[in-house]
């Protein structure tokens, strides 16, 4: 099983490194290189090489989109980061930290341009729908954006409005890196929609996971800082959830400290968050509803028409990004 | 003719209306409207439908790639304006003043997926070609802004180069998107390529055109100030010239006004500069060159093999461009 995963993402890292950015003006590649070189852990183009196989089609066929989709991945993070003010992406300064803004924006642009171009590498008969579907996945990946930064400033926001916005801004893409590979393969359509399903749940749950990790991760790995979000006031499931069930004494703590308008430093913040999380259990609840998006993935690469001995990759896959400590 | 041509806009006006952008996150979408509704001579998605009537296509079957070609115009306007600092946009504040920087990168973004979307609208037989020409477009159009970028810190400067540069940032798009008019028309590849050829002269003698009328416009309609590139220490075709022909005077008081270093006021500027190119005759070598590219255009246009009579509406259009008083 890992060794299918090995050799994809290595096939997928000798790609990735083949995309012709060694060219001018380097003011513009400069930084998409930089941008790319910066690594990741290719999990959508291993999506996209697995559902594929999956399905019994050719993985050759699969890898110039799954590139396209990495770019894409990589596009978003470019653009974000300029959006998001922020100053690291995997331990290095961001494009618009080490160029300025203007620069990130241009090679964003470009990024993307490449990420179309390889996207539509694929034979002529599955060109149309995985171009469609790409093109509904950034429209998409862009409203979830800009629901994100809506909610900053939004009082009321629920939960249910929270996974929409991770829906369209995390877990369409995964979901599309799969279809893609069930297009390629020739995948039924009802096939292809339920690896479609998968793939959401599985985004929706690893962004669960993702905002859980920020508060109760036990790693120090890389010297990661818990509570990154509360320190940078950035609401997640659990502050949305721990609002809904505080008394009146804890959500007044709450809004003050993420309005930004309580006296604290940040290991206080931090501090006085995660005591009241506690009093509300969230981080049980996080876990909880995390696990029911894994299921309801389970559930839908359950019904996958391919005999089980095919699906163990990707189910394993999953599970090892949902368990992830880090 | 002009029958015609108004037939055709009112069409692509239609169209561009029809876009479907009352949708959530207004957030998003209310700027990308305000964008649009702010106009443009649409002259762009008008070169697709008269390259596709005069091969013979079905205009009907063009328009929906006009307009994502002209949707993705208006993409580059939304990013080149927060690049350029632009505050005004056809005398309304552009979308980075009205809103914010974040707003004009992301509803550039979801603009720029719209115009793929449109792009991609074509019959089955010709996707590939002009999905492959939309992306080979939209690297250069980077490539050009990006170099017009570096020019602005670079010191020498070549009028090669900068033809080089506006024929990336300015011309390839009206190349393109006469050329996916005759894409759709099933218009023999060499006649594809000498009508991308006739609208890349085009676009070269349009932008020296503009660079000529900023200084050299007598007109005062809508109050448009007359030596605009020069008051901003925008390099154009004018300035480079005039540092190519000058004397050690006349170029060490060029430089130090496009340096900013010299302490005029703008009018003083804008005399200052103009008497140079006066002196050096910039003016009347400036309309030489665009008239030898537009010669060219003609050139090319007249060996498409169609009956002239239908070459007649696109020769028009290109007079009227190059003959515009502003």
């Amino acid at each position: 099983m890992n060794k299918d995963i090995d050799r994809y993402l290595d096939l997928i890292t000798k790609a990735m490194e083949s995309v012709p950015l060694d060219r001018e003006p380097r003011a513009l590649y400069e930084p998409v290189d930089y941008c790319l070189k910066n690594g990741g852990k290719r999990i959508r183009p291993l999506m996209t090489l697995l559902a594929c196989d999956m399905f019994g089609g050719d993985i050759n066929e699969a890898l110039p989109p799954a590139v396209g989709l990495e770019l894409f991945h990589n596009f978003t993070l470019l653009h974000d980061d300029i959006m998001d003010n922020a100053p690291l992406r995997r331990n290095q300064p961001t494009v618009y930290k080490k160029w300025n803004t203007n620069t990130a924006i241009l090679s964003g642009d470009v990024l993307f341009a490449f990420a179309g171009k390889y996207i539509s590498r694929v034979p002529d008969n599955v060109l149309r729908q995985v171009t469609d579907l790409f093109y509904q996945t950034v429209t998409e990946v862009c409203e979830g954006q800009q629901y994100d930064m809506d909610f900053e400033t939004q009082a009321n926001v629920t939960t249910d409005e929270y996974l929409k916005m991770i829906r369209l801004k995390t877990a369409v893409l995964p979901a599309a890196c799969l279809m893609t590979g069930a297009i390629i393969a020739g995948a039924p359509e009802q096939e292809q929609n339920k690896i479609y399903r998968f793939g959401e749940s599985v985004g929706l749950a690893f962004q669960l996971r993702d905002d859980w990790l920020d508060v109760f991760s036990e790693s120090t790995e890389f010297g990661k800082q818990t509570g990154g979000d509360i320190i940078a006031n950035k609401k997640t499931w659990l502050t949305i959830k721990a609002l809904e069930l505080s008394n009146n004494r804890q959500r007044k703590t709450l809004q003050d400290i993420f309005s930004g308008s309580a006296d604290n430093d940040d290991g206080q913040k931090v501090q006085k968050v995660k005591a009241i999380y506690q009093q509300l259990d969230i981080g049980k609840l996080a876990i909880e509803t995390m696990e029911s998006h894994y299921t309801e993935a389970i559930r839908q690469l359950g019904q996958v028409d391919v005999p089980g001995e095919r699906k163990i990759t990707l189910e394993n896959l999953a599970r090892q990004l949902l368990n992830r400590k880090k």
